[in-house]
């Protein structure tokens, strides 16, 4: 049959298969409910398109994979590197980052199609030894994408007027963080990844660190934390913030998280009342460093954070399981709910080096200018999150669902 | 049945009721080769979402005629003024003019809708002789923001890399101009719109003018002409240029008309090949008079013009009678192919003053700043053009049709 | 002696020699009060340096009078006129506008230098025929720069929280202006400068047009009277402003003129109390034609207000007559206290041509995106104004004295 | 007689005496060889004038010292803290940073009136125990400013064409740094400021941490080495630089150090030829992580730095000694002639407490965005330097003596 040849032959299916298969099929999932048009807004130039998204992601496995590593590969489109490549300087020029929201074509449907077309490939050669350690960065490559495609069209809709929903409400019963401290007594303390099982590049080399005495709290900041530190003037008082932050709420008038409005504040589900207990996110390093110096607190660097999380269960705690609107509500886990900034900046460990080709350029040359956030959020693909995740952000942004986690010296 | 009180009673089909049908339905032919993720697009604060055009045309309708002048009409959806109010104060607070490309919802569907639920309705007032200037203003609105819809559309699929076609190309021969004059031989005129039929307030009140003796081109400046002046240095020799000009071409590293790029243009077809003896289009009023220098003549000022189409018919030339990829082919006529700057800065006329009201904002106040164009271009409809309209831009831009007649004096 | 040689031999003094000479020495007068820091302030890039106008103006007489006319002249400095030409391109590269600040050196003792040494040469001169005309020019363009340095000074001085005096107040009793009108019958009108006497090319050719009935207030709107406009709201209602005057307004937070802080003003003498009968001046275009709206009258064409000031003599009013820290202080005069905004964009008038060379860019080239004022003000040095001069300015500027004359239709 | 009351009465001098004296004669004769109008330039609001920077010097002995210590002291003049107060928010609203520039008056006469006055009246509590840290801090404090008087001036005189000297060149052999490395095992090292001596709060808390082997170069890269790296295309291949570092390059148009053009650089003494051996200065943190990557190597850490230099001695090497043309010319020490940029972001130490009130906000809000440098520059007055000091500047900035000394892993 003519299918015989555009489909690989069927092979009993394996761990990884069901597991690429799973993760490819959430992406999918998740922009189900988009129309057209509304996978093709990008609000700003730290977003892009829903549908780019789910071809940059489709791109990464037919660039590396596919075009690298199986001769006679054809492209799906020769043109279409050129659009969905992100950041890759070795793979050549592409396409402007703040001009993503012009393709209205290629539709949502033909890329799709891509995706199919190029999984169809992929497929085929999951058993290949020598290209485990390239699928397996593909497949966390579209993990984090999925998280992107939610906080990226949660800013979108959030422009419009008519503030729509991505799909209805998530009920959940709000649980209120305890108010107590995780303490560590420090020490010279291991770090980074070592040992078995994917991490990224910027998670090694393993290598040692003085940590001294500390707590970390068990809970979030909550809202009705955060709207205390509003009523008590922390927004107009310029003795709480970085010089860097108290010029940038000066500049951008800002004066609560973003999303909030009166009473409420926008979420995937449309406007909702704001549960007072629930963690707050959406607040950036800046107003995160200025609520710790207003509640005589600090944020922990990322090793403190790391060491305490030893033992914590990675996949616990509010994180997305399938395409919905999703929210933090609270829980006792260190992982789940919001990314909770550090107070560290993202910078190589050392003995550090990134790859060779443009697979390096994966997240070396973004150590600079942006803080490390630790943990997972309510949109983090539950099974992507580890205690030696480096997540990084530059301190001014907010749209991710970033909160704060308070330190202590002991 | 249900759809007695939906719908208007039948009435014999008048003059008026086929017009009003008929431009309305051109809009809706212009975005029939459109995806709704294509009427979505915004590429810049100046253009606007073909949605938007379809849906603020329908919202000028709804609020001046209907909202306004007949009691118990409701609203087709209470927040959709907000969203498609554009620039009158009167009517209040509005959506942010470069946020119009966030408006994935309401889809093009709904859209239509709107426009069906309003046609609807002012169907049954056609014959309202009170409305009959109000509804006549509401369908030259229309007929301008169909030129829009194309020349946003335009631009927006310009910024695709892909350089998607809105339609296949129009197949019309080049019509070289003529390279003689017109003369005239001046002294005092009158000018201005008077008598019958529908004109915008800012053409009037007619007035006396004194005009000199002189000359206007028979033919608009051609695509060889403008590569004529490219090679002779045009763009790099300051003296030919207004210094707010220069300061424009440095800055903006402008070095040819807007869309060429090589032997091609970018066209509403998609890239074509240059056809020399074509009109040049998309250049700015800077452009259009540093040209004129070079070529050792000047610009006509709006009077002269007005004064020289007299007698000439304003539905000759190439200009939009059905949705198609429109595209400028020369022609005799005084009209059409592309809006002829002027050197006359768009003012009041003597003795003018704006409606009352929000109908008043309509163009009193945009007379600062702005060149008047004269005319009509291959994007606006046959029927919309006069010898005493004016259309007006900044000097700067340049993505509407935009060409060059020459004049000098006698 | 060795000064033979370098003075140029006596000659009778004639009234073109003292008329040189006191237009230059007015120039001086203007700079005594200051320090070298003082004439070295920018505060804008639209402002200039004092000591920098003091270079500019006698830059213009040392290459068009004495470079390009007279043989074996040796430059003052070869690297000066890359820092002393404003804007002429036919003269080459020259330092960035912006940047005339940083010219601590040369200092301003080094500026009055270059100074004698270039009047000692062109004093030699002044009896050639073939010259006058150019030297005409410099000390009319001398005149020109007297007004700015004022005015850019006053802008630098504002600047300064100490809000430094340049000199002691002068003390001039506030006349207030009639409340009538000046009407003219119209018809057709000559405008435009012909016959006898300087004139700058922008004043001509002198042509017919025509003027409708009008009539144009015998006094300046007053301060008082700007007060009411703010009382009333003037600045909040988007109705009584032209669209771009209403952006300007929101965008720069404009709520009063210029140099208005309370009860005060801050003037050339430092803060002083504002005198409500003196006419009120630093007012934008933007301005000029809301409060106009909100009057219920409008500006003047310059071709009305050309017209009416026929007959009136335009060495009346508060002009320049010495170094001092002047002031508007109300007269009956068309000409005087404050330039007048008119709604006239500033356009050449026909069959206008500009001189050939670098001198042909000393107005023709600003032809665009500015408009006419007319009339003279408390910094215009007496003997420049007459009724055909065409002032010009951008329509937000307001560090200029800019005030508002009004007129209605008959 | 009249001096009695005017000046303190004699005291014998003591080393703190002296040590007042000089530090602040020094800064009196960084300005001796400039005018009034030199003194007042602020050539980007980064810089501010030297005459700023004599002043807030002294602003800061008077506000910290003398009027909050002092009962009975009166300010010299009430509206200068106003100017004067740089960035501390605890002492009120000051004059905007940008318009530092437009401060002609005070004149520097005026201002080295007010050192005198203040002088007089710290000279008289120098022996007051209480106070002897806050003295140290504003004698360290003018110390800082007195190298960015230096650099800002540089910075101002190379925007002039003129391309003046601030004073004649200093002739000094240049000294080819050896290229040999300086190795250490590494293990728990104790870093940061404890016991004797002035340190600033940014030096401490002590603390250990740990450190892999490495080793530093023995002498700082050279202009010759530099234009190796430009040669090679370092700054035309993205593979070099950071992500942010590569942005800036194209953004700006980078292509050679500040100053840098042809085979010469702006110094103090005016235009200079470059000398191949002696030590690059004005580079940025991202040209010089992209160097150290294209000659294979890395910059250190802070920490790294910090462990080579114990036992090195902080006042050697090419420092600032008296007022002159100050320029790198190379040494063998790990100090002098560039500020040496880490891999190190500027964040606070363990336990790092702000001290109360105003003064705690030296250095502690600064902590976000910025990059540590140390060692210590041609313009850093010698005896100001130590190991353990923290000089800091966001990674893009160019105008101080910034330099590259490479590190590599062992």
């Amino acid at each position: 049959m003519a299918t015989t040849s555009d489909r690989p032959p069927a092979r009993p299916v394996t761990l990884t298969e069901e597991r690429y298969r799973s993760i490819r099929e959430l992406s999918e999932q998740l922009v189900a409910p988009l129309s057209d048009a509304d996978a093709t807004l990008q609000s700003m130039p730290d977003a892009s398109p829903a549908k780019w998204h789910l071809a940059h992601t489709t791109w990464f496995f037919e660039t590396f994979v596919l075009r690298d590593n199986c001769p006679g590969y054809r492209l799906f489109n020769e043109s279409w590197p050129f659009l969905f490549n992100s950041y890759y300087e070795a793979e050549g020029p592409r396409h402007a980052r703040p001009m993503r929201g012009m393709l209205s074509r290629p539709s949502l449907k033909d890329v799709l199609a891509y995706r199919r077309h190029v999984d169809s490939y992929v497929e085929r050669v999951l058993g290949r030894a020598d290209l485990a350690t390239l699928i397996e960065l593909g497949l966390n490559h579209e993990q984090q994408h999925q998280e992107l495609l939610l906080t990226d069209l949660k800013h979108a809709l959030s422009l419009n007027p008519l503030k729509p929903a991505y799909s209805a409400p998530v009920r959940r019963p709000t649980a209120r963080g305890s108010s107590g401290w995780h303490t560590c007594e420090g020490g010279v303390m291991r770090v980074g990844h070592a040992g078995e099982g994917f991490a990224f590049d910027n998670e090694g080399p393993s290598h040692e660190v003085v940590v001294e005495p500390f707590a970390l709290a068990s809970g979030l900041v909550t809202n009705q934390e955060w709207a205390d530190f509003i009523a008590d003037g922390g927004y107009r008082d310029p003795s709480l913030w970085l010089s860097d932050g108290w010029a940038w709420v000066q500049a951008s008038a800002i004066d609560a998280p973003l999303y909030w409005r009166e009473d409420e504040a926008f979420t995937l589900a449309g406007m909702q009342h704001r549960e007072p207990d629930a963690p707050v996110t959406h607040v950036s390093f800046y107003e995160a460093d200025a609520f710790a110096t207003w509640a005589g607190h600090r944020l922990p660097t990322e090793f403190e954070w790391e060491t305490a999380a030893r033992g914590h269960d990675p996949a616990g705690g509010v994180q997305l399981d399938e395409a919905a609107a999703v929210h933090p509500s609270g829980s006792q886990s260190l992982f789940g709910d919001g990314w909770q900034w550090t107070r560290s900046a993202y910078l190589p460990y050392p003995r550090f080096r990134p790859a060779a080709g443009a697979v390096g350029e994966y997240n070396g040359k973004f150590m600079s200018g942006q803080c490390v956030l630790k943990g997972a959020s309510c949109a983090t693909p539950r099974g992507h999150a580890r205690a030696t995740y480096r997540n990084f952000f530059p301190p001014e942004k907010r749209w991710q669902f970033t909160g704060v986690r308070l330190a202590k010296d002991l």
